[in-house]
């Protein structure tokens, strides 16, 4: 009965103040929990009682002690006028939901114990049928309240866009002093956005009811900031205190508000952000569009090397076709566009220059608006908000570098990217994709001559042309870095995202080689592979054509010199073997490339500091990591690859069934978005081990979308890992959620 | 000194008999054992001394009491005449090699200890040339022996191609009948075929040299069975003395004898056996020569549906492009025809009816044989020896039996393939792989309609189009292996194995659906995957569209039940689910299978026989494996798809940097062809290991290419499988190397 009797008790009693069991204070939830502290900390609160479904039921059938002990309570909602108010029910839930009961207000109070519990009287009904609201919940309350005065007045305890301290509301209204003390209270209190409501007479604002308000990601890391300057937050509270996720919100434009009512369709997201412009077919259009400085999406079936300076003209990227890893998708991420990807229901007719995007025909002009975050298509323009990095973000930043062992990287090639990371804190280059480097019109050229040459004669004449282009590359890489490290992975290009594909294309490509069309086609056949993700790439292309991998080295040795002769900083770079499976790859490659390095001039302190290692993104590359270890300096761990293969699954080509897995629970989460710790995690953790056995100086990093992932890198940290590398974008995130 | 000493010494004296200690008889090698063997056993035998390289260069320098020693040993080359014989010095080394010195015939005996160790003695020159060329190999001997009579004969002591019992020799000579007993002598003590040189004098044949000789597969087994019969071996003695690659041999058409002058260049042998015939390039063509009953090899760039009529009426086929998993290499093993696939040099021009393979032009009509087991491509008709299973086969393959404790089963889906399996001992089918029983030209229509259909009701139209075909196949094949296990997959076809890809193709699939061509290419084009290998297939198949589930399941029903109608064996059927990679998937499939078959009224004894398995194939079921094993009764490992996602490694496309990996000795061996025990092997024996802990009763079985190959074999009966399955030609190398 005891316990019982401890389910119904006062949160605010008219008179004094509630003294809670530590198993009451357990209890507290939603309004409850705000109107007691409040009341607690001396704050004017309207009387408040508080109920749970199982001392309510109980109340139905039980003897006279409980009942008295119901009617003792809700006399604490008397005051000293002796007189018994009108009452309000409330839910008071753990989260606010839709559903939910509004307020019952102005009902009767029961005159007596019988009319207390008795289940016909007003005040028993509503809070049955409030109970049955909350249905399923179990600790959600009920409360009953005295009926406070009239003049109500709702506000936010902080400005929901910028975070300022409230009160905050619709209307310019005066509000007496003391909502502001309100505000100051329940932000320390809370440590989070709430929406009060009070009473004011006169000077006096007495809390009736406050429950969790959303405020922008801006907003939170204003306020936590802000938290800290009151006292009320320490820095580690600040650090713990924002969802990284929401971060990575204010690193690229995004919508004001999603418009449910204008969505069309939606694909894949493969480059987050949301872009809004008229439509186009075609990468000319896009240019001229651009050149008259209008926003454009570029409306396609998929891209190819030729789309390029189309897609670096347009706002934002739709195609019907690809995936993550698609030539869209990753062209896309590069230069920071957004993009959807895989839209299964476009299709594009060229000839009446029209497209459909779900139910609807778009004549090209019209505008629509695309989000690159959740992949979702809206028709129309819609409001955009621009990313602003602030001094708040800033200071968090800096304070979480603070509790933070594991170093963060970024995956960048190009001096743009490298120098958007080094503004967003990275430590370092932790995968430079040289292929990447080849993402332009001009270079495209030279390395299709390099792909498509047949004997190596031809390939080395094509490779000359290259070593230009990389070195000049390294180089400012190098500088821009300024002694922090760089690591280069060797050449990994798979080659259906480098050749043409389409007629035009292939013209175009076989007038700059001096072939015929048909010839070119011919040794296209010839190199056509039906899975190029598990074909001739990677260290298998260093493995047969060993004049790559020595322009390679030569580049990136030029670069070091070109660097170093600027610079004080010595030059610290790491050589990468990507798609490794066998050890006998990483030894002939290792011993070939520094038998090139001996050769390069490098200066002696870059030299010193040159570290060789490998990617680890095939299983059998995971299972033997003691044999590899031994003759590398560091792992890094692809994770994107390993669960493509670890799963047996294509990322491309993942979305015509993901939908469905994941709607019928057969997958709890994408893999290529939160990493399967099952699995895929199992073969990183077992690698780290034995690689570190094996060789305990070994440096481990991780590279991969993974590596962006707030959930990820919560278990990446669990391994023991010495840095993460992930987008430039990512980069905040991730040094946000490793300080957590 | 004593154990220089013991390094010359009578291997067969001129008088009495050899008696060797056991570290001289350890020295024994090449001539020296057979004609100590010869010798011991009482046969008449030219005198014959040994000495080893040690024991020779020992000699220049050393004392007198070695020196006496070898005088002493040539002394026992005397016979009882007193007369210091003629000497001939000859190699007698451990296996025969090029470059061997040939015998050096007719040296002046030295007649004093100092001639015997004068280092220009000519005895002793010839010894010190036949050293040289057996350089490098430590344990090879020199013997000397004393010139025997001048007629000499040189036979086998079996016959190379039928083993009979010799002497077989190319002229048709009249020997005495001890050359008949030394034979018969010589085959108990070697235990295998002989070239023996003898000397004839009269009736007395005298044993002077005798190598070992090769024999065809043929001959070795009749000659293991007649060796039982004689009672010099035991039956264990047979089955471990035959190669099961050399079994293999016998059980498809091969070359009489290769001849690299006509050898042109080489692919991938993806379909074993060799072929010869006249060129054509089109099905239609192979049709028209099969009718006027001509041997025709059909050479295309690769082939695909519409052309599986033509490969059945070809006698072999060759590709320029694809793998082992390509079309051509899986019809082509299905119907046993040889094909070479991948052949990079081949190219052809339609239009003028020629083709370039290697260096030179064919014209259609010109004939060329291919060798689909080394894939090698010779110009002309080469003659070929047909396979031939004798009663030697059965025998060795039934003692073999005895001794293996390991199940056969085969991969086998068309009736004519589990015939021909089961005439080779199968005891049951571990994969029916149920999309190959579409490989028709009519079925496949019906196949196509199935996986083009873009909502549920289209689907289950075409659906109910392929139920009849299946359950009528199903029965049969459950008819012909009465009451043994048939393992039966569910459906896994890679799209684009499936779907029309040329021009004339894509018409006839577009008017067979009653489809636009241009609406049909907007279908393929949606569905194209980019790496179809890791696409939407197996497994995830079913869960998508659980009308095909649903399908499948009911044909199976359908055809157990026909089957049961007609026979007292209770059908042991075993449904599989493919390409699984979370206990998620299997639960599902589970779920629904059992709600169909509950509906299915099977009868009861097949019922009760029925289980419900999973492939394990893909890294990720192997990790999880004692998670899904608590789901299942039984493992198959697929460890063709195993190793193409623990390497990375598209077999199809491996072929382009394959030859270059080995060649460098990056791979110790193709990987698809000998399972790699230390990344995939040890994936597949932690999941044994992880499976039976959680499951103690898991049935575990084998099923991919590697269950045919012997090395991998040996190494999966180490992991305590229960069964392997292979092609039905493997089957007999299944048996034999499991047995040993």
């Amino acid at each position: 009965m005891v316990t019982l009797a401890s389910e119904m008790f006062a949160v605010a009693p008219a008179l004094g103040k509630a003294s809670l069991s530590a198993a009451q204070a357990r209890l507290l939830t939603g309004k409850a929990r705000w109107l007691h502290a409040a009341c607690a900390a001396g704050f004017p609160t309207v009387p408040t009682i508080a109920i749970t479904r199982r001392g309510w039921l109980a109340l139905k059938t039980a003897d006279a002690t409980l009942r008295g002990h119901w009617v003792a309570t809700l006399l604490r909602l008397v005051g000293r006028d002796q007189k018994a108010p009108e009452l309000v029910v409330r839910t008071s839930a753990r989260a606010h939901r839709a559903g939910l009961s509004p307020a019952r207000l102005a009902l009767t109070p029961p005159t007596s114990e019988a009319e207390a519990v008795d289940p016909r009287h007003p005040l028993s009904l509503a809070i049955t049928e409030v109970f049955e609201t909350l249905a399923g919940e179990p600790d959600d309350l009920v409360i009953v309240q005295a009926m406070a005065g009239s003049r109500m007045h709702s506000f936010l305890i902080r400005d929901p866009q910028t975070g300022a301290m409230g009160p905050a509301e619709d209307g310019a209204r005066s509000l007496p002093d003391s909502a502001r003390e309100l505000c100051e209270l329940m932000d320390g209190l809370a440590g989070t956005n709430l929406n009060c409501t009070v009473t004011v007479e006169g000077d006096i604002v007495r809390l009736v009811s406050a429950r969790r308000a959303e405020s922008s990601a801006a907003a939170e890391l204003e306020a936590a900031v802000d938290r800290v300057a009151r006292g009320s937050w320490t820095r580690r509270d600040a650090v713990r205190g924002i969802d990284p996720l929401r971060l990575q919100q204010l690193l690229h434009p995004r919508l004001k508000s999603p418009d449910s009512r204008t969505a069309l369709t939606s694909g894949l997201g493969v480059s987050p952000g949301a872009a809004s412009g008229v439509i186009v077919f075609t990468a000319e259009d896009a240019a001229r569009m651009h050149a008259r400085g209008r926003h454009c999406i570029l409306v396609v079936t998929e891209t190819g090397p030729t789309d390029i300076e189309g897609m670096k003209a347009a706002t934002g990227i739709l195609t019907a076709r690809g995936g993550m890893t698609s030539h869209a998708g990753v062209v896309a991420r590069i230069t920071g566009k957004p993009c959807v990807a895989g839209v299964r229901s476009l299709s594009i007719d060229p000839a009446n220059l029209t497209c459909r995007i779900g139910e609807r025909t778009f004549k090209a002009g019209e505008r629509i608006t695309i989000d690159g975050t959740d992949g979702v298509i809206y028709a129309g323009a819609l409001p955009l908000s621009q990313p602003h990095i602030g001094g708040a973000m800033k200071q968090l930043l800096s304070w979480s570098d603070a509790s933070r062992a594991i170093a963060v990287r970024a995956n960048a090639e190009t001096l743009e990217a490298v120098n958007t990371a080094l503004s967003f804190g990275c430590e370092g280059i932790g995968l430079a994709r040289s292929e990447h480097m080849f993402f332009s019109r001009e270079r495209m050229v030279a390395l299709r001559r390099m792909i498509l040459s047949e004997n190596p004669e031809d390939r080395e004449k094509a490779l000359n042309g290259l070593v230009d282009f990389q070195s000049a590359d390294y180089a400012a890489i190098f500088a821009a870095m300024r002694g922090k490290p760089v690591t280069v992975r060797l050449f990994d290009p798979p080659l259906h995202e480098f050749l043409p594909r389409t007629d035009e294309d292939i013209e175009e490509t076989a007038q700059s080689l001096g072939l015929g069309v048909q010839a070119l086609r011919r040794r296209l056949d010839r190199i056509a592979e039906s899975n190029p993700m598990l074909g001739h790439r990677g260290v298998r292309l260093a493995i047969t054509y060993p004049e790559i991998l020595k322009m390679q080295i030569e580049a990136l040795a030029a670069g070091v010199r070109a660097a170093s002769a600027h610079q004080s900083e010595p030059v610290t770079l790491e050589i990468m073997v990507p798609f490794v499976s066998t050890v006998s790859e990483v030894v002939e490659i290792k011993r070939q490339t520094f038998a090139i390095l001996d050769q390069a001039r490098l200066p002696a302190p870059a030299r010193e500091r040159l570290s060789f290692g490998t990617m680890i993104e095939l299983p059998r590359a995971a299972l033997r990591a003691a044999e590899i270890a031994e003759h590398v300096e560091f792992f890094s761990f692809g994770t994107n690859d390993l669960t493509q293969t670890t799963y047996g699954l294509s990322r491309d080509d993942a979305p015509a069934f993901l939908a469905v897995y994941q709607r019928k629970g057969i997958y709890e989460f994408d893999p290529f978005v939160t990493l399967d710790q099952k699995g895929v995690g199992e073969l990183i953790s077992r690698a780290i081990e034995d690689g570190r056995r094996a060789n305990p100086n070994l440096k481990i990093g991780i590279c991969g979308e993974h590596a962006g992932d707030p959930a990820s890198l919560h278990y990446f940290a669990t391994l023991d890992v010495d840095y993460v590398s992930c987008s430039p974008y990512r980069v905040p995130v991730a040094r946000l959620t490793l300080a957590q």
